[in-house]
């Protein structure tokens, strides 16, 4: 097992999250020293690890520099990485600390320094590079063994518009140079799966600035997908005596005012929707849970009647920076596969086993085989800032915790992550490059129900109070729909393909056969189209190969004179049969690939 | 045949619409005759015919009225119709008029004949009462043989909140006294039927203030009825060759002036959307047809695509004044079955026959045999307020027509009711108890896709303009679930039923059996449920009754031990058979009302 040493004397494997965070960090300061001996006189903002890899915020002037540049600066990181400088640390007061950098001619540190309280200074030196920064580091640069300077991009001085533009450079080391090779190659990977690209390729969806940023319009392939992948939930849920209901994209203010959004609804928020009616305000809906605490409100509620689980593909709205938006991932409308169950304090464990059940049901149907879930519990001591009684709070906390035991969920428990309304659970998914994702959420809430004050009458005629569950097994679909395609690189299952089979015949001669294949594997609710445009059977499979559509049929006279087809699926030969025996073979397909 | 003559010499059977327009009309004079005699010194607004009758607006002055003071109204026009008054007409310049009126001491009338042309004005006089009026009349008022007073509301003149308020009273008449009795027997059935007071016993759909007024929350059976519908469009269009994608809800503004919606957003709509960035506006989509004119623009169009159906179950949200909302039918958000069809100009009659075909496949199966169409065309000879060519709109004119009369469709053809942007064919159907409902429409435009510049390149490589119909078959799931209701009195086709079948054991003691009768039928997709509640049959069977669950499953020992169940459909006994054979039955009673 490989691991690094840190100058705080301990020794991690560099498969832990914060060996990486260090090693990272320490490499924006390998990079620092390589800018400062490049370019002298370059003025330093902020140097970070980020998820993979680094970056620092550099001011170099009237200096441009372009991503040709960066293969200088690797190299002279190799340079100063191989002269194994060591890591030094050294407390220093603030009136000293604010000296240095005086001197040295860096504003930027100096207004960080402005902030701090003298005491908990620290600086750290590599070779010639002297930081402001309070650790730990790498031991020695020698430790890094590679480094790629990824890009180059714009930002702003404590992200401020109007404050000074600095050159954020971004960058990544390994302790190893086999393992920048396999990223670089991950990398690519990475490019070559990315849902905006298929999501283009396989006609899935597109965005148009007319319509608005980060708003997807689906076109037919993409809206056939996200249509299977509701069924695929609604029927799951049906089962699991979901009930689905229907509810507007808006909200009056006085709703959002009970449920405690609108106070929360700030100058970056899609601003409220005026009326002819004096004083009348509608919000776009940012969540569905109001409007279902309004339907459990529509009627009374007996014990006997929970719990009641509403369930709506509910479409909501959300202000996100334009820089911010990417792809599906990060939009400004999205459908929730949105459900709130109402139940009674005692059928919350059981509530939340089979939410955790439905949510590995969809990560298994997916063959997303590696996640891990995240249990937000409050703070360990102080309670003063959630809603609830403390009786509650244990209850729905041990519930969680019992019901991700029970599940064999692997599980890391944060305090001071819970909500203010009640504890959470989260899961993190790893797709097939190893990237981790946060879909599906459970959540407990306390505070709805109290606001919208809903009840029931339990069985000594008292009235009590629901609590909520919130869960959303995708997340969202747009997301889902993103993560599912890096995942598979665009080869969906068969059941989720927008186009099952492509029907081919090898020339016009066939079309006729080919339209009758198509049309009875139609007859049996197969998703099959055909292709016989007058082109060289070779271009129609390469053009198609971009659609992934993962079945091809391919008649010509054979087939047609012995009523068989020829089969081809994900690109591998799967020989010639009746049209009869092709429908079952696709159709346990399906049933493998659902079980 | 019961026909009316006229003070214009005309004659007509009383079904025509426009004879019962003037009987109305006329029996508002005979009302305010009588209002006069009863309460002198009252003053006249207008009194024009309804849709089911006619209303006068009256300023009583001090003197309240309520509908108890009604009854001695009503005999009062009977006392006057008896005395066989006739309608005089004289014409009369404007100063007399004038000053007749200011002379009677009536400023209502004084200010509607200020906006007259002199030379155009005439009175007609029936007893002791001279109105304004163009007429024409009946001859006599005793063909009116039977008189109703319905309500009294309240109404500003002119309909301008700032200026007085009238009283109106509502009333019907007839020529015969057993054409009111049936009627009035009508009106019963039409409270019965009213669609707020069966989505309330069904449990359908609510509406919350706290979410807003005219915004539906549909519930869970309400959702599965529109869902049903849904489906049953959707299956129907797929085999079309419809295409369903799916759009946001809001649009930015830019997409709005190029529509050219941007311009008629007045104050009475809903206001723009602001957001963080300066400048930036969104718009609650009106509709859908620029977001899925975005849609065909986002990828280049060949002539072999055409024609292209994008559909849609695309919410829209229209403010509408807080009076004029009513139950489903008149909302403030509605979900169209909505789709738009780029054809060339050659394929527009083809597409317009396969939409009617829909649309009467639609009607069929939901049992409203009884419609009209109205073709609406420009007006005849002014063709200045159209846009597109003389060529393409004879085109379009003309495959309406056609495809109407090939299509034997009962039509009426309606010059200058054309839109701006192209001629329309709409759908009038007559529910149950005769009355009219607007549903499904079908129109040709040629604006938007000269707005969005819409093309598709030719077979000889010219760019082409294509052609757009939009077209909704039920018009709103909203309204058309309101009209299904009314139509059927909630008592849908098991197909539509949202519980398709209640299970009732007839006592706790076979709730076991019922319950593998029950997941026996959900196995076969069938909607069924149980109610094993601890209640007699009787009162459990009274209080399913609200619910419209058109089959109930009775079990009791006999049935236990057969393994049989005991069906009542409508109320209706049917018998008992084994529970294969049940199944079998529902499947056939489904596909006979879906065939």
């Amino acid at each position: 097992m490989l691991t690094i040493a840190f100058t705080d004397g301990s020794i991690r494997p560099w498969d832990d999250a914060e060996a990486k965070k260090i090693f990272w960090h320490s490499s924006a300061h390998l990079m620092a020293e390589a800018l400062e001996a490049l370019y002298p006189g370059v003025k330093f903002g902020v140097g970070p690890a980020v998820e993979t890899g680094f970056y620092y915020d550099v001011d170099l002037g009237e200096t441009q520099i372009t991503e040709s540049d960066l293969k200088a600066i690797e190299e002279k990181m190799i340079e100063l990485a191989k002269a194994k400088e060591t890591f030094e640390r050294t407390e220093v007061s603030k009136a000293d600390a604010m000296k240095y950098f005086e001197q040295k001619g860096d504003p930027y540190k100096c207004e960080l320094i402005a902030d701090l309280e003298d005491g908990t200074i620290t600086f750290y030196k590599n070779g010639n590079f002297t930081d402001l920064c309070r650790g730990p580091h790498i031991k020695h640069t020698d430790d890094i063994k590679a480094v790629k300077l990824t890009s180059i991009a714009g930002a702003y001085w404590k992200g401020d518009e109007h404050r000074q533009q600095l050159t954020r450079i971004y960058g990544v080391t390994f302790p190893k140079k086999s393992m920048l090779e396999e990223y670089l190659v991950l990398l690519e990977e990475a490019k070559k799966r990315d849902h905006r690209k298929l999501g283009k390729e396989m006609e899935l969806f597109t965005f148009s600035s007319r319509v608005g940023l980060g708003l997807p319009l689906w076109l037919p392939r993409g809206s056939q997908m996200r249509y299977t992948l509701e069924q695929f939930l609604r029927k799951k849920q049906a089962e699991l005596g979901y009930l689905q209901v229907v509810t507007p994209h808006i909200g009056s203010k006085d709703l959002y005012v009970t449920s405690g959004h609108y106070a929360k609804y700030g100058k970056d928020s899609f601003q409220p929707i005026h009326t002819p009616q004096e004083g009348e305000e509608y919000m776009l809906k940012p969540m569905n849970c109001p409007h279902h605490c309004e339907i459990f409100r529509s009627s009374p509620r007996s014990y006997k009647d929970l719990p009641l689980r509403f369930a709506e593909f509910g479409t909501v709205y959300r202000y996100e920076q334009s820089g911010e938006l990417h792809g599906l991932t990060r939009v400004r409308g999205f459908t929730q596969d949105d459900a709130h169950l109402f139940c009674r304090p005692d059928q919350l464990k059981e509530e939340f086993c089979k939410v955790i059940d439905l949510i590995l049901y969809v990560f298994k149907t997916l063959k997303m085989t590696e996640f891990s879930a995240q249990i937000s519990l409050r703070h360990q001591t102080d309670h003063s800032k959630y809603i609830g009684t403390e009786e509650n709070w244990e209850k729905a906390e041990n519930a969680i915790i019992e019901a991700a035991k029970e599940k064999n969920l692997p599980t890391v428990v944060e305090y001071d992550e819970a909500a203010f309304y009640g504890p959470k659970l989260d899961f993190m998914v790893k797709d097939a490059l190893g990237r981790q994702w946060q879909l599906g959420t459970i959540q407990v809430d306390y505070n709805l129900p109290e606001r919208f004050q809903l009840e029931y009458i339990d069985a000594d005629g008292s009235k009590q109070r629901p609590v909520m569950i919130h869960r959303a097994p995708f997340g969202s679909i747009e997301r889902f729909t993103a993560v599912v395609l890096e995942h598979t690189a665009g080869h969906l299952p068969v059941w989720l393909a927008p186009d099952q089979v492509k029907v081919l015949p090898v020339s016009e001669k066939y079309a006729d056969y080919a339209e009758k294949v198509c049309s009875l594997l139609k007859n049996s609710d197969i998703r099959a189209s055909i292709d016989a445009r007058n082109e060289t059977l070779g271009k129609r499979i390469r053009e198609i190969s971009l659609l992934r559509v993962p079945i091809l049929v391919i008649v010509g006279e054979k087939e047609q004179a012995d009523g068989t087809v020829s089969i081809r699926r994900e690109g591998v030969d799967q020989g010639s049969m009746t049209i009869e025996k092709f429908i079952e073979y696709i159709n346990s397909a399906i049933a493998e690939e659902l079980s």
